[in-house]
C-alpha cells in the first residue's frame, strides 16, 4: 500500500493558492519526498501531513522552485524531534548545492546522507525500489520511478519440497534470507513468482521523451508536468523545456499507464481544470493535480 | 509619508496562518524589505504588495527563518521585470551567506550590491537614513532604525537675506546644493531648521538591551519581537535570545516611542492577542502585529 500526496502543484513561483510542485510518498510509516521548493513545509501543514518521517528527499533538479524549501523543512523536522539520518538524492552537483543552501541550517540534530546520481541506476530505499531516469530540461534534470514490490504468494508445496522448516515459514514471507540451525533458507524457497508491484513515475521539468515513456511503462500512476494547458504555447514549452497538457497525455497513453496526474502548472494558469478536457480527449484517465490531492495505491 | 507593512509575524518556522517575520517600507515608490524567510514572497501576494520596487533588503541575522526566502523573492522580482540593482544589507558574513543560498538563483536580470556591516554606522538609502544597531541574540544580529527626514520650512526672509535668486527657491526646497549662474547655493540658505523626521525602529531577534532603547528613542513606531506572551517563559527567552511581550513593552515605554507593534511570535503561540493585555498594562500603545498589518506614518 503506497500513499501519494501532492504537497504542491505549481511551477516557477508559488502562488497564494498554489505551492510549488512537490510529492510525498508514505509506505509503512516511512516517507519519501520529491522536491522541496519555497513553502513546501507550509503546504505540509495545510495538507495535514507530517514531515518528521521523511527518510529520503529526491531532487529532480536544482532550480530554485524545487530546492529552496529544504533548509526550513530540515529545521522543522529537527524541531519535531527527528534524529535519524535523512538521505538526499539528486543530480550531479547535489552535495555542494545542498550544503550551500543549507548554510542557513548549520546545526541539524540528524545526519544528512547524500546519494549524488553520477549514474542513473536503480537503488533500494526501505521498501521501495527507486529508478532515476533522465529528463530533458534547460539544466540536468531527473525523473523518478518508485516501485513497491509485491512478493509472490506463499507456496506450501514449494516450502515442503525445499525442506524449509515450518518454524521459519512466516519469517521467509517477509525476509529474503534466514539462517536456521546452521542452514541458509531464502524466500524464493517458499514463495511463488513476484506479483505486480505498485509503480509510480514522477517527472518534472521536462519535454516529452522516449526515456520518460519507457520509465513510466505500465505505471499505476504517472505524475507529470503540464506547464501549459494551451497548445499554442508549444514554442514556449520547447524553449523552456516544459510540456503541454496534451503532450503529457500522449506520453501517458503511449506508456500505457493507469492514470495521469498533471502538476507543475505555470503561475499564469489560474484554473488548470479549464484545460483538462483537451488532455482527456487524448488520454481519458487524466486528472489535474492540486495541493493536497492524494491517492492510496494498493496491490492488486 | 512612510508606508509600513508587516509581511509576516512568525518566528522559527512558518505556520499555515502566519508567515515568517518580515517588514516592508514604501516611500516615494521605492521599497525596503527587512528580512526574507521562507514564504515571504507568498505573503507578499496575499498582502497585495509588490516585490519589484524593492531597492534594498536588510537582514537582521542569518538564521533560516530570516533569509531562506531570498532566492525565490529575487527570482520573482526578476520575473516581474526588475532590472535595477538591489542592495543587500546585513551583518558580517553577508556576501558569502547570500551567495551560498542564492546558488539556486544564479541568473538574475539585475545586479546584487552588498553592504556588509563591518561597522554599525548610519547610511543613506534613497530618501531614508538607516542606522543599524547591535541586538543580543544567539548569533550576531542587527536591528535597524529607518528615518525619513523632514526638511525645514521654506523661509522667504532667509532666502532674501542670503541673496538666493527666486528662480531656484523651489529647487532648493528639494535639492541640497544648486549651482546657478556660477554660484553655489545650498538648501540651508532658504530653509528653516529640519523638522521632526518619521522614525521607525525594527528589532528581532534579541533580548532587551540599552542599545535597542537608545536606537528606538522617541520613535514613531517600534516594531519589536515578542516571542513569548507568558512571563513564565523568561528562562527560555534568556536561553534562546528572545523577548517576552512584557519586556518589549518595558523597552517601548523607556524609549518613549509613540507606538509598539509586537512581532516574531513563537509558533506555539496560537493567539498573540491573548497576551496583549499584560503588555498594555506596561505600555498602553502596544498592538499585536499580524501578517498584512500596515500603517502610514505622516510628517507632523
Amino acid at each position: 500500500m503506497l500513499d501519494i500526496t501532492l504537497i504542491g502543484t505549481g511551477g516557477t513561483m508559488p502562488r497564494k493558492d498554489r505551492f510549488l510542485a512537490s510529492c510525498l510518498l508514505n509506505v509503512n510509516g516511512h516517507s519519501v519526498l520529491i522536491d522541496c521548493g519555497e513553502g513546501t513545509q507550509v503546504s505540509f501543514k495545510i495538507c495535514g501531513r507530517k514531515m518528521k518521517p521523511i527518510d529520503m528527499i529526491c531532487f529532480t533538479h536544482f532550480h530554485a522552485d524545487h530546492i529552496t524549501g529544504l533548509p526550513g523543512l530540515l529545521l522543522t523536522m529537527g524541531n519535531e524531534g527527528r534524529t535519524e539520518p535523512v538521505t538526499i538524492v539528486g543530480p550531479v552537483g547535489l552535495t555542494k548545492t545542498v550544503r550551500d543552501i543549507c548554510v542557513a541550517a548549520p546545526n541539524l540534530p540528524f545526519t544528512l546522507c547524500f546519494r549524488e546520481l553520477t549514474e542513473l541506476k536503480p537503488f533500494v530505499s526501505g521498501a521501495l525500489t527507486v529508478t532515476p531516469f533522465r529528463a530533458k530540461h534547460s539544466i540536468p534534470c531527473i525523473g523518478y520511478t518508485l516501485e513497491l514490490p509485491h512478493r509472490g504468494k506463499f507456496d506450501i508445496a514449494k516450502a515442503q519440497k525445499n525442506n524449509v522448516p515450518m518454524k521459519i515459514w512466516s519469517i521467509l514471507q517477509k525476509e529474503d534470507t534466514v539462517c536456521f540451525e546452521g542452514n541458509i533458507f531464502t524466500s524464493d524457497m517458499v514463495l511463488g513468482a513476484p506479483r505486480k508491484s505498485i509503480k509510480l513515475t514522477y517527472c518534472t521539468d521536462s519535454r516529452p521523451t522516449e526515456a520518460i515513456r519507457s520509465a513510466a511503462k505500465n505505471a499505476d500512476l504517472l505524475i507529470c508536468e503540464g506547464m501549459y494547458s494551451d497548445d499554442s504555447k508549444l514554442p514556449l514549452a520547447k524553449e523552456k523545456g516544459h510540456m503541454l497538457f496534451s503532450e503529457a497525455a500522449r506520453l501517458a497513453k503511449s506508456a500505457g499507464v493507469q492514470k495521469l496526474w498533471l502538476t507543475h502548472f505555470s503561475p499564469s494558469l489560474d484554473d488548470p481544470q479549464s484545460g483538462l478536457a483537451l488532455a482527456q480527449e487524448i488520454f481519458s484517465d487524466t486528472e489535474c493535480g492540486f495541493d493536497g490531492k492524494s491517492i492510496t495505491l494498493k496491490f492488486v
